[in-house]
Formats: structure tokens, C-alpha cells, sequence
């Protein structure tokens, strides 16, 4: 199986930093040629889900122009220019909470859209978090912090609160992660800012 | 918490009838106006994890536009003009595989960008498929056809070979449907095309 070749690409319309849509011509692999085909370039994401050390998480309720009604929400933005993606989690994590975590844990790095592109969001489990000073997020959104327990998560993942796809793939993800039986240490996507032993 | 208001809208690009950009002049709760906001209008799309009748799990090996080389794949389309979800889904996994499942169950809706819309994902898993017919389908890419296990298939998730935001958020929802020890049969978003017990 063959990747599709991009021809050719213009600009047709640009958002500030934060969109640019384009129109591509592909070739296929059997040499079909498919004109006008929608690409979109934005910035990667982070998404996080803080974990306090008394076992709270930090979560939003808050609204979102695309969702109908209040939703839950994590921790998210987009990354600044050359910035990392741990060092944006770090940096939305504080900004948005004021709190900074001992171990971080990448749940995965996923294309927003299949075809169209539209950006990589980057899923953090961020654990032992303890606060460090005020939050100072400069979002648009109104929002409030929550400090959800464990089951409270699981009941607000299960009841359909977290309305957008790639806030309910953060929360799946690190449900998953967290009630494994058994997490062998040198054989997952996980890290710690802490020094390790190796393995 | 107050929605943001759409003081005005334009059409900037029209790519077919897969999405139109336009252009929003937005009032915030507080009074501000904010210009030339992005928003995406495109079909809402299904996604579908067939599981076979001895326990295989239907999936994909192909490529895609935005993807990197190779991903493992759900079924998965737009739903046609009038469609209903499920008639969506139950007509791409014909197409798409030529299997017929018995036990549908909606693991979730969602708005697949939570700032620009671009329509809402329909996430089902559909359980005891049996195959009917040759597959048909029309898509662009090629694309062959995998039987995985239960093992196999959380093996391949967290090793992230699930590529696609969207992809990854079902197969993380399929496990944790599956995976738990009991299902209430009246508290869950699930539903069967058999007649059932009123609870």
C-alpha cells in the first residue's frame, strides 16, 4: 500500500496563527489525480488530565463555542511555536490550574482529522500534582475547576460529559491506563520527570 | 455560564459537499466581539467496531492522507443527507466488509472539534457480526482486512497503532465496554435490534 503523492497546494484562506486552510491536488497510487481536496494546518495540542496526590482530578466545567450546553473539559491548548510537547502540557497544566505534576505519563500522540489533517494532539496523564499558585489561563471560556475522585471520573466519562472527541479519547485512555492491573515499568509510553532506575 | 452568541456568518470555501469554511463574528457573554473566528461544516461521520460471532475483531490495515505510514482502522464514513446514525453505521460495515451484526451498542456522540465544530463522530461497537456478502465499498485508499482477537486488538491500541484521534477514542471505548465485569442492562447508552426485556 502506497501513501497518496501531494502535487501541488495553495493557501485559500488563513485564520491568524491558529488555521490555514488549503486546497491540494493528490495523485493516488494508481495515478488518479483528485483536485481541490480541503487540508488543514493548525498548531499540535496537548490535552492532560492532573491527578492531585490525595487522588483528585482536576477537571473543567466549562463551554466551548462547538458544544451545545456545559461540558466537562481538561486540561488543553495549543503548543507555541518550537515548544515541546511535555513542555506545553507543563506549561497549560500550570497556566490553566496552577499546578505543576511529579510524573507525567504520554497516552498517545494522534492526527486530528484522517484526511483533512487539522493538527496532532498530545494525551498527558499527569500525576502527583500539587498546587503551586494561582491559576492564570488566558482562555476566552468561562470555566470552573473541579476536583473529581476516581469513580466521580468514571461516572462522568460513562454519562457522556465530556462532549468533544478528543477530550473523551484523553479520558478514555487514561481510564484505561489507570485501572490496569499491573503497569510493568519499562515497557509502556510512560516517563517520569523523576530520575529512574533503568531497566 | 453563558453560550457565545453568532452575531453574523460567511461562507470563505466551499470544498463539495465533505466541508464548507466559514467565517463567525462571535459575542462573548461579556459584551466583546470577536472577528473572523474559523468554523468547520462538515456530514457527521460514524465509526464501527465489528466484532464476529467467534469473537474477531474487524479492522483495517491502510493508508490515509493525513496519516504517517501505515494505521490500523476502524469502519468508518460520513453519513448520508437525512441518514440516522445507525442506519449510517449498520450501511458502512455492510459496505465496508459485508458483515451484518445482531447487537448494536452507541458507545458515544461526539463534536469532533470543540472551538471550530467539523461535525459529530457516532462511535458504535456492533456485536455478533456475521458476513452476508463481498464487501463494495467505494473509498479511495486501499485498505486490507484484518480478524484480530481480543488480545490482539488491545496489544495493537496500546501500541498505538491506531493513528487517528477519532479511531483511537472507539477502540479505547470499545475495551472499556468490554472490559468491564458487568454490564446493567438498563443504565448503559446501549441497545440491541432485538425486541428486549423492559427493565
Amino acid at each position: 500500500m502506497k501513501p497518496w503523492k501531494t502535487v501541488s497546494r495553495k493557501v485559500v484562506q488563513r485564520f491568524g496563527k491558529f488555521l490555514t486552510v488549503e486546497a491540494h491536488e493528490i495523485e493516488l497510487p494508481d495515478g488518479r489525480r483528485l483536485h481541490n481536496w480541503p487540508w488543514l494546518i493548525s498548531p499540535d495540542f496537548v490535552l492532560v488530565l492532573p491527578r492531585t496526590t490525595d487522588g483528585r482530578f482536576l477537571i473543567f466545567r466549562q463551554t466551548k463555542y462547538a458544544v451545545k450546553g456545559l461540558s466537562l473539559a481538561p486540561v488543553g491548548g495549543h503548543m507555541d511555536d518550537g515548544e515541546q510537547p511535555l513542555a506545553a502540557a507543563k506549561r497549560e497544566t500550570l497556566e490553566e490550574t496552577g499546578y505543576t505534576a511529579a510524573k507525567w505519563v504520554l497516552l498517545g500522540s494522534y492526527v486530528l482529522h484522517a484526511n483533512r489533517g487539522g493538527g496532532h494532539g498530545h494525551l498527558y496523564l499527569a500525576l502527583d500534582a500539587r498546587r503551586k499558585c494561582a491559576p492564570h489561563a488566558d482562555d476566552l471560556e468561562e470555566q470552573e475547576l473541579l476536583f473529581l475522585t476516581h469513580r466521580q471520573l468514571e461516572l462522568a466519562f460513562d454519562r457522556h460529559q465530556f462532549k468533544v472527541l478528543s477530550w473523551s479519547t484523553l479520558i478514555a485512555q487514561a481510564l484505561r491506563y489507570l485501572n490496569k492491573p499491573e503497569k510493568p515499568s519499562c515497557s509502556k509510553p510512560a516517563f517520569s520527570t523523576r530520575k529512574s532506575t533503568r531497566c
